[in-house]
């Protein structure tokens, strides 16, 4: 197998999960020249009928993309086709795909991401153009990072197939004789996989169940969120020329693009070839999926992520931390924090600080970011949908006290980008029904509480109720911050313990963070665990008596 | 760990699946002197209340239990409790069996089987004079063979809980410096388990969920079938007796014995607290359970097990096979095959021979065993519920031609006995209403087709529909026979092939077979592959910066 000693390597890094990035995450390290190629490429896609997708019979075609930084659209028209069709071809690529070896599969899907490499620069620019990203996010996130997470799951696919023998000779002694029975364990796949994206991560949130399904041997069809397409597009049309080179079916994999006046999702998911479904994007949609009957489903849905702050050594260093984790594209990821619990005064090792205190050095902190013409447009970049920014504008309406306003920045590189500074409220516990809901961008609650133990016990009853990503927590008392760790992760939620410096409650990486752990109503699956993979496979043991 | 070198091998046995049988299951390796003691004990229970669980808080009582045997009341009175207290109970064990190490507690389990062991005669007559299976079936399918499915879940769940590093300095490369994270992966148990018995096999298709739930963390609550209580009770007895020798609440598996008129299934189904589901049974209920929101749930299911008859060298010994298999505990197993497809002619090496002809070779098999004084009675046992005793006498009603009529036999040591010796119908393809549903007992239905693609063709889409647990394959076509299974198991039923001589289709072994697919309407899990134990905690992963 050509790619075998990474596929190695991926394994036990997904066991050790420890440091590995088998992709790495700065744009220099794939030759920075490659960069003005790729953005004048992707300015040939505006404006253009997509043609690069090798899939076969589509007869229409769709398109509705609006940059977030120019607010003016595309132009770009993908092809399309009735839901039978990519129905009927996955049916088709099936036949020959689960017939596939595993190590096969593997390889061509190593290769998949060695081939979509080549196009980091393009897929960058795509997603900045799409999702309003900053350019560095989207190259990260987009490119390497995705990569990775998508080898992560190649790695544990590959791995559950092999969890048993292939076959046997069973033996069972019978006294005078032994019976004789050769048994064959074959990891059965389930059938066609859908895969839902969302309009902010394209491509980081589609790819572990694109790549957890192909390597189990289920085909995939993608349905890209139609406002951000242009990503995941490229992506699939590098994976279709590999499988074309391979001579593999290209409609193992296709790309189901529709418009928003005109879904197919829900056709697709209640669908009854459609066997496999991943999804992520809202609740109220997760939660329809998760209810279909027939299907195997794994979301990541909306949390509410919570900021326990009890104690920290200096203030400023923690606030500056959850500063730029609430910047970092205007609160537009999902593990962004939203409800920050602090009591009436906070230990620090400078001395006791107070509620009020707080809040006005992270509105400065806040706001030295976001008005920092060299960071903030950088950090904040663009709102990817209107809807975002129509909800930080009208967030007086609540009847919150507004610590901090909203503002547009000014972008230079983009004059007409659509963006919106983070604005902070001060509620009180008695708030349930705004700090209850996921405000989806950059808003954040400063709620102000008794104690940790209110804080704690307010946000795990969120966790629980409406789910939770990610907890960043804040305390120097050891014997306190296990307890509060035992608390969160009773309704699993993952803390992450007073970060400070350059690492941010945001970030998961592949091989070592499990993304949404899928114990509350956040989501029902991870990236990646075994659990994430071997649910898209079935094993069936036949036997035979040998003579 | 006192039993390492168990738990290492049932580890190896169930990656290997290959012949390993920790528990023996001859009754003569378990001291033939013990079986007089384990039937004046169970005859003890009799006609008294059962006073051996240790559970708390039990304040009235039910019983219901009738002897397939006698066909009277065995009389026992078991504890019972309103729902909210064994929720509560549970709870209240949950909090200290999570923090148990996972190392003491597969210890605590495997020290359950070795006590279980010490009862396996009391288990086995206990079996018998609930279910109705014949002495040596009870004995060796509630005995050695639950013990050993039990041994298997504890060796998967406890490999799923080492999956990956449970910490790790994480280190990544920033440039100038290294970024430094300590990140603890924790295995989280989702909650209380409710593990569902079936009244056929009350211990072998209980315990591989109680099992796999406790060794990840999680307590069990145990609902028994109101009419097959002693054996399972027997079971839980030692297990509690275990857990408060090791100072662990005996209340982290409990017995919630009900009522027939007044059951309780629904209400802890439906119990928020309640997080895990077991389920084997019928599947109207099956389906209701595995439509629970917020619930993992595993079922087992009805099916309907087909034969495929294309070619054999020897039709005597495949018919004697197959009678032998629908004879076997009178057709109450899941197993048990039920839809015979049979071509207008079968190639054997002795020559063609006509569906008439085997249907009437069979009726001779099947007669010659229900009426051999020393075999009937041993292989058919009794039958469980006399519903299944009127489906059998009112078969007629189908309006098929009845091929053998079913009659009752002479137990000698029961001559109370509730008897039915397997009838067997004629059908045609065009009988789809017939033999589309599960007819649940000693019912044979020989379905005449065209040939051996026809045959495949409904068997499978029956699969598809119905389910199906097992299929029976007899074919000396190496190429036909492949084509078979792989048809066979894209609806995922496993296949046995040309099995003749002492084994059988019904027959599903530890650490070797796959027991149930989880891929069709037969139910949604198996015992035991990875994914049997890893739905029941879920990784969360906390991480902190180290300076």
């Amino acid at each position: 197998m050509k790619h075998q000693s990474i596929l190695d390597r991926a394994i036990q890094a997904n066991h050790e999960r420890s440091f590995f990035a088998q992709y790495p995450e700065h744009p220099k390290a794939y030759g920075e020249e490659g960069m003005q190629a790729g953005l004048s490429n992707v300015k040939s896609f505006f404006n253009n009928f997509y043609n690069g997708l090798l899939q076969e019979n589509m007869n229409a075609s769709v398109g509705e993309e609006v940059s977030p930084y120019t607010q003016e659209a595309l132009n770009i028209r993908y092809p399309s086709a009735n839901p039978e069709v990519y129905i009927e071809q996955a049916k088709k690529a099936f036949a020959s795909w689960k017939k596939t070896s595993k190590e096969v599969r593997a390889d061509i899907l190593i290769e998949c991401l060695e081939q979509i490499k080549t196009k980091f620069y393009e897929i960058a620019y795509a997603t900045m153009h799409t999702t309003g990203q900053s350019f560095i996010m989207s190259f990260q996130a987009s490119g390497p990072h995705s990569n990775d997470r998508a080898l992560e799951a190649i790695a544990a696919g590959y791995e559950a197939l092999n969890a048993y023998s292939a076959d046997v000779l069973w033996e069972k002694p019978m006294g005078k004789f032994n019976l004789k029975l050769k048994k064959d364990f074959h990891a059965v796949p389930r059938g066609i996989g859908l895969v839902i994206g969302c309009s902010t991560f394209p491509v980081w949130n589609t790819l572990p169940g694109v790549f957890a399904d192909l390597i189990t041997g289920n085909p995939v069809i993608i349905k890209p969120h139609p406002k951000a397409v242009l990503p995941i597009a490229i992506v699939v049309e590098e994976m279709q020329k590999v499988f074309k080179s391979f001579q593999i079916d290209v409609n193992t994999v296709q790309l189901a693009c529709d418009d928003s006046s005109h879904l197919i999702t829900k056709v697709l998911c209640e669908h009854p070839a459609i066997k496999l479904i991943d999804y992520t994007g809202g609740s109220a949609f997760g939660n329809y999926v998760e209810g279909l009957s027939g299907k195997t489903v794994f979301t990541e849905k909306a949390g509410v992520n919570s900021v326990i702050l009890d104690s920290a050594n200096k203030i400023d260093d923690v606030l500056g931390n959850l500063a730029f984790a609430v910047s970092l594209y205007s609160g537009q990821m999902c593990t962004a924090p939203q409800n920050f619990f602090i009591p009436e005064n906070v230990t620090t090792a400078e001395g006791p600080i107070s509620f009020e205190e707080i809040a006005e050095k992270f509105k400065v902190a806040v706001s030295g970011i976001a008005n920092n013409p060299k960071m903030g447009p950088g950090t904040l970049g663009a709102i990817q949908n209107e809807l975002t920014a129509d909800r930080v504008k009208n967030i007086g309406n609540l009847g919150k006290v507004v610590l901090l306003e909203s503002n547009s920045i000014t972008n230079e590189e983009f004059p007409a980008a659509r963006t919106c500074t983070p604005t902070i409220l001060a509620c009180d516990t008695s708030d349930k029904a705004v700090f209850e809901q996921e405000l989806f961008g950059p808003i954040v609650l400063l709620i102000k509480t008794s104690n940790t133990e209110q804080s704690v016990s307010i946000a795990k009853d969120m966790c629980e109720k409406h789910g939770a990503i990610t907890c960043a927590v804040y305390c120097t008392d050891a014997v306190k911050s296990d307890w509060i760790k035992d608390e969160m992760e009773s309704v699993f939620a993952p803390v992450s313990l007073n970060l400070t410096g350059f690492i941010w409650v945001n970030q998961h990486a592949a091989f070592s963070d499990f993304h949404v752990t899928g114990g509350n109503p956040a989501g029902n699956a991870t990236f990646t665990n075994a659990a994430f993979v071997d649910r898209r496979f079935v094993w069936v043991g036949h036997r035979e008596v040998i003579a």
